[in-house]
């Protein structure tokens, strides 16, 4: 038995493009703090890791704790028709073979579909000590990636005293610099510098809002760590570098 | 001879837009009455019954009764061409062998195209008795049936005492549910039930304006009929419904 | 020795677009009196004429005259880039193998491309002895060029003593009418008329701003003449007629 209700239908939309960006299917697991889902991407390149707690819910009834595995892609063409004001309840038919989703709003739209198995992995979220934190305007940050796509497939991050900088090198180069007193927050403890496939980059800040605020970890040759919020949800990615032949 | 002016172009626009979702080539018929226009789309499953007034037009000046065969696509182009504020001139040339399209605004734009056979099609209108009509904005109609859309490419519409729905059902399921007070008319009789091809309903609405508005008459395994106005002008439809197997 | 600043990097971007839509790689020339390119596309159809006088920049410093070959499409990339408010700094590096661009707003973002050898073209603007002189609207212009595509690849333009047409025929036609007062000028000594392939002119008028005003000079079956301004540059572009068989 689960019955979860949401005021504001757009934030789960936000979080099902969240995760929909780096996996096609996948398995919430709802608790009594709330509902999360973690996953390696099918490369194994990238992790997400998901938390939407309790407090978000206006209603949030559930007797044990439960796996609700869905078709992702599925999921997120249905949230991508909320319209403004609608409220969201989500919701195991009486045999929890298929999840209902219920838009209220000037009509009632309800939605059902069929829960799915997905294989278990037992992912672990990496341990890293990281060098540097950056917080950057998620808008700035995916511009800065789109000059570096027109030279390269891949782009340094780099983090220093000074400031942040954006790499990419081709047969042509860009730059872009952003000196510490334009960053929303910039910790650096040592230089932190390493490179990631832009392909990856984008898709993690793909349901970044241009006004969203994300704060990056780096460490030389390490995973980056991408974090941002949507309303009371939690959005953490995990991206491993790539390192160069010296 | 033949010459009508309507003071508003855009008008004739969206009445051409009405018509060429469903046929190609077309007959117009120009009669001291007005213009009207019918034929079934080629598969036979969708009817237009189109009439633009005498009343509609500035000026009407007509000898004859008249047939005007045009290539609607071709005329349907031309139309997209219109600008804010500019008035239309129809008028056949001196042989009769093409039509004039005279836009004037700041400019004086002229096009003629070349009239075409268009073989006979005896279509009467179906006489049914309808069970329930329905009045619904254009707008939100269409945003249902992208709803329904994401499910099946079939959707049942049906309309009771207690109002009007729309239902997709395949793997996954969607209901979009109107009470009778969020309708703008509702009168049931007896509840009507049938099921339609979403691509031709898309079709048939595809030049209602969001804030225009759309009636629809219902009766159940039998066809849908949708009306709604463009200023002067009357379009109505019919869409034959899909009967399934028991 | 070279380097120049522009105030609003947004003028540079518009002169690249203006000329890339007629060559893939162009060599710029840099002198004392400021940077010009002129080329003929490679169908030999059109030709560009282009001019940044010295005056245009913040800061203008050379060493020399200079050449400076590029991949235009590459630039225009970059140059796409721009943000509002930014300055543009263009340089040679040390070894005059690479132009470096440096944009400088809240961030500052430099990107670098190589130079390469552009093959030398003697090309002389062609000395014309216009007929007529018409002044419009790049918009309105652009919008008659699309009615005219609807009907032909070719359009014919003809300015007389009591305005500006543009026809184009085919299986139907289209003919936009300019009396002489909706043109900003017009000043025909003679009748003048020629046909020109859409797409080229299309392609002259892309980088056109909506508000743009654009200067047409024609003679009968010769050659257009093309001319407009980007802040302090100017472009003028020649256009090949189509002579028809008699």
């Amino acid at each position: 038995m689960f019955e979860a209700k949401l005021t504001d239908a757009k934030v789960f939309k936000d979080c099902v493009d969240a995760i929909v960006t780096l996996i096609d299917e996948g398995e919430f697991s709802a608790t009594k703090e709330g509902i999360t889902l973690r996953a390696m991407d099918p490369s194994q390149i990238a992790m997400v890791d998901f938390e939407l707690p309790r407090k978000a819910f206006e209603k949030y009834e559930l007797k044990g704790d439960l796996k609700i595995g869905l078709n992702l892609a599925d999921l997120s063409r249905i949230m991508s028709r909320v319209r403004a004001g609608e409220s969201l309840t989500l919701k195991l038919d009486d045999s929890a073979s298929r999840l209902l989703l219920i838009f209220k709003g000037k009509s009632t739209r309800r939605f059902n579909l069929p829960l799915i198995d997905v294989p278990a992995s037992a992912t672990k979220v990496p341990s890293i000590d990281f060098d540097a934190e950056i917080k950057i305007s998620g808008g700035v940050l995916k511009e800065s990636l789109k000059d570096a796509s027109l030279v390269s497939s891949h782009v340094t991050l780099l983090a220093d005293g000074k400031g942040f900088e954006i790499r990419a090198r081709g047969d042509k180069e860009a730059v872009v610099e952003f000196s510490k007193d334009v960053l929303l927050e910039h910790t650096v403890n040592k230089e932190a510098k390493a490179m990631f496939p832009l392909e990856y980059l984008n898709d993690l800040l793909k349901a970044v809002d241009s006004n969203g605020i994300v704060v990056l970890n780096l460490k030389t040759d390490a995973p980056l760590k991408v974090d941002y919020r949507i309303a009371d949800a939690r959005v953490t990615y995990y991206l491993a570098p790539r390192i160069e032949a010296a």
